[in-house]
């Protein structure tokens, strides 16, 4: 798949996944529910106060009748509704509402009725589908881990692998992202990245990896080609493994910002559900996007 | 001024400069000089070769006499005379030729006859023209300084606010540059950020510093609006400081790469004159510019 319409058009085929909207009860998140079953891939349930939700509703003029809600007046405590709905298989996918960032993460964190897999990672994938490359680009993290540790970047490169995986491409690309694409000792970016290609060389982890490799070489083949790379990778990435939170988070919103016609997705990985964590910043088509790909991420 | 077309208009205007090529005996910089003193803005002297220029002249049907040429024929010795001419002022612009970058810095780092102020803080300052932003982007570090430490961010800043004012902005407004815009204290570039803010509200620095700003609303008036900053940068930045190498360099890579009519300058700051630090597989247009770039600086 090379494009979000071939995404939507897949899901309609698969059966309808079940989502758990924490503290769903403000226009954003109910717009896009509501916008996700329309588009006829998931059912949704709302987690939060039937009063709000029943006046976005009417304000934004959609048919309450096409949710499940479960009557929750209490922020913290609908959450712990939702995570508990996710972690008892009653729904497949976890997003969040208005809820801040830091109640979400805490809910999918509780030991009791959370997410959190033994040694989990959290991290933060995305994917863009951008007019000027020629094929999803998935990448990691720009919101979740500052500077990922080595193990951590084992456990972001797996999740990026995986969602390459179910877009269809059987043999992903990874790019480990550095400013340049010598193996300089003095950046830790550039060293990392050798360590990973060489586990990836071993089969120690999956895809095929290569880096250090700066963004140019990574993306572009004359780049590479001026620069006389020998790589499998460069100039054809499927995925980028970022070293730190800024340059991934410079990536997304360079992009988004300053490139019309790019359209992302992300969500939340590591977790025993996939969850979908929009911003409100975000555009409605990142937020249809958003809870597209988590259904994608199903078993 | 908005264009890179604008400031070459204006050199026109100013007396021409004198550009030292070190070990200029490549196809690479001896066009991107040779169409510097075509745009009728510098005069070049090649440091190199004599007949490795001719070679080169004889093939890309360049008028060898357009150019100064000293004949050194031993590369390291072509370095230190080029370095030297502008040491004794006998030139005013440092450029790059086939040398590895690694030579050349070493060359302006000299103690006796190299280009370091003491104290020096030598930095890699972009200007970017971009299609979807309406005026420059001035920013830094994206290829000298891997992590700069809390000095070198306030050493970079005034660059860009120098190179701001160079390019027409009377007061310039740069934004801290990290993953969110929310003051995390877990993250140094969050920190950093605010501290430069203060210093800059307090007078010890100068330009109008705000930070932490994700790209997003350092970029977009609506984003800022949305998540309502008050601030007096957001949405409308000149100058991006970023808080390592790699977001820095990932935004120029980003840019240049997905971005058809991005247009690109650079020079190293920071030596007792303005030094051009082009690669190989940089475009015509950005090597230019680049010279262009720096001859705007020479006091």
């Amino acid at each position: 798949m090379k494009t979000f319409d071939e995404v939507y058009e897949l899901l309609k085929a698969n059966p309808k996944r079940r989502l758990a909207v924490a503290w769903g009860v403000d226009e954003h998140s109910v717009c896009a529910a509501s916008m996700a079953i329309d588009a006829g891939f998931c059912e949704a349930t709302l987690y939060g106060d039937r009063k709000m939700i029943e006046a976005v509703c009417q304000k934004e003029n959609i048919d309450i009748a096409k949710f499940n809600i479960v009557d929750v007046p209490v922020e913290l405590k609908a959450i712990q509704e939702a995570v508990t709905a996710v972690h008892e298989k009653r729904a497949d996918v976890l997003m969040k509402g208005l809820c801040s960032t830091d109640k979400y993460m805490r809910g999918i964190l509780n030991k009791e009725w959370g997410l959190l897999p033994p040694k989990a990672v959290l991290s933060h994938i995305s994917v863009m589908q951008h007019p000027n490359y020629p094929k999803f680009l998935v990448f990691g993290d720009m919101a979740v881990i500052p500077l990922p540790e080595f193990k951590q970047k084992i456990a972001i490169l797996k999740y990026i692998v995986n969602v390459c995986k179910s877009l269809g491409v059987a043999n992903p690309k990874i790019a480990a992202v550095a400013a340049t694409e010598q193996m300089l000792d003095g950046m830790p970016a550039c060293v990392e990245a050798a360590m990973l290609s060489k586990m990836a060389e071993r089969g120690q982890i999956p895809g095929l990896v290569d880096g250090p490799l700066a963004l140019d070489v990574a993306l572009n083949k004359e780049a590479a080609a001026i620069k006389k790379l020998k790589s499998e990778v460069a100039g054809d990435a499927d995925g980028l493994l970022f070293p730190n939170i800024e340059s991934g988070n410079v990536f997304y919103k360079s992009n988004t910002q300053l490139v019309p016609g790019v359209r992302t997705a992300a969500f939340v990985a590591g977790a025993s559900a996939p969850c979908v964590l929009s911003s409100r910043a975000d555009s409605i088509d990142t937020k249809l996007n958003s809870i597209a790909l988590a259904c994608l991420q199903v078993k």
